[in-house]
């Protein structure tokens, strides 16, 4: 049988499984892209080396930075509303809220949600942090945009009971139908959930 | 408004929509998540080292190859039936027929097909090397394993064409209902493909 798997292949698709979202399949196909196509392989080698020499995770909120004092441009800049913490899962979120324009607070960014199922050790540790901050900076609100699932609940009231105690308003996003969505295509759990929620007008 | 954007992340992304299959949302996911995670990162970005260093397409076929001589494994294996000749769009399309262990001849990476939008000068120009191939090779049979769609259609025309006054066999792959697929969910045209291409049993 001919050595058809070459190692250099399955090493880069290997690495980029890493990735959530890619699966193996997809990565494979990726790789041998990149072994079809050098000069945009290099390019993207170089990209890769420049983002870890420059970008780093903000010790205060965990957005993305290059500012070589640690912190993103969110934390410091002295327009934003300091006395106020959104709590996010993701940068990918923080970004969208950003670009939406409606939040001119702080940032917190807890990588995931609490599960009882994986280790989610990272992210208790992350709590803990932001407990530190809500007291040492004075937090007069911590809103808190999680996924609207059992572990993003349970996520919401871990978060609640840690902040016990601090002098604190805790809110979190409304459930309810998504914005455009006809109504036929919601589910039971969201229709009651925006029901319960309801606004008048 | 804050930087926060950061081009690092953006030149990732950027490079990585290039990988066909990976658009510009999903690059920019990508690109977040390989900025929190420089271990993976670095892996990745030596593996893509090794990768443009050693991996090369074999000139003869354009299968991937990390010989020193440009010629891949199967090229190079004198137990292949040297006489028949497999053109495939893709390397993907290459080791999905190896895996079936149905084939034992060569093999000619097309690259794609011919379409009348796109420039598709690259793939004329692989074309004009396969008639060479066939003439110096004595080659008997090409084997045509080609999308069923207009543009695979014009392929095998253009190939027929070429390959016009070579002494050689030219065949192409069976249309028809995809095996496990049940006959409710065919469409028409394949469903009139797989009749008329009907086998007596």
């Amino acid at each position: 049988m001919q050595k058809l798997e070459l190692d250099e292949i399955d090493r880069v698709a290997t690495y980029l499984t890493k990735i959530p979202g890619i699966g193996f399949k997809s990565a494979k196909r990726y790789a041998i892209w990149l072994g079809e196509h050098k000069t945009e392989t290099s390019r993207l080698t170089e990209a890769l080396k420049s983002l870890i020499e420059n970008v780093t995770t903000c010790r205060k909120c965990f957005n993305l930075t290059t500012s070589k004092d640690g912190l993103c441009e969110i934390c410091k800049n002295p327009e934003r509303d300091a006395s106020t913490i959104c709590v996010v899962q993701s940068i990918e979120n923080l970004v969208e809220i950003e670009q939406s324009n409606v939040y001119n607070g702080l940032y917190f960014v807890l990588g995931g949600v609490i599960s009882p199922l994986y280790n989610t050790e990272h992210i208790i540790k992350r709590i803990e942090y932001l407990k530190r901050r809500v007291k040492e900076e004075h937090i007069r609100e911590v809103i808190l945009v999680l996924s609207s699932t059992t572990e993003g609940d349970l996520t919401v009231h871990y978060i609640k009971e840690t902040l016990k105690g601090s002098d604190v308003k805790i809110s979190k996003v409304a459930s309810g139908i998504p914005v455009g969505t006809d109504i036929n295509y919601v589910d039971k759990r969201t229709l009651a959930e925006a029901l319960r929620s309801r606004v008048y007008i």
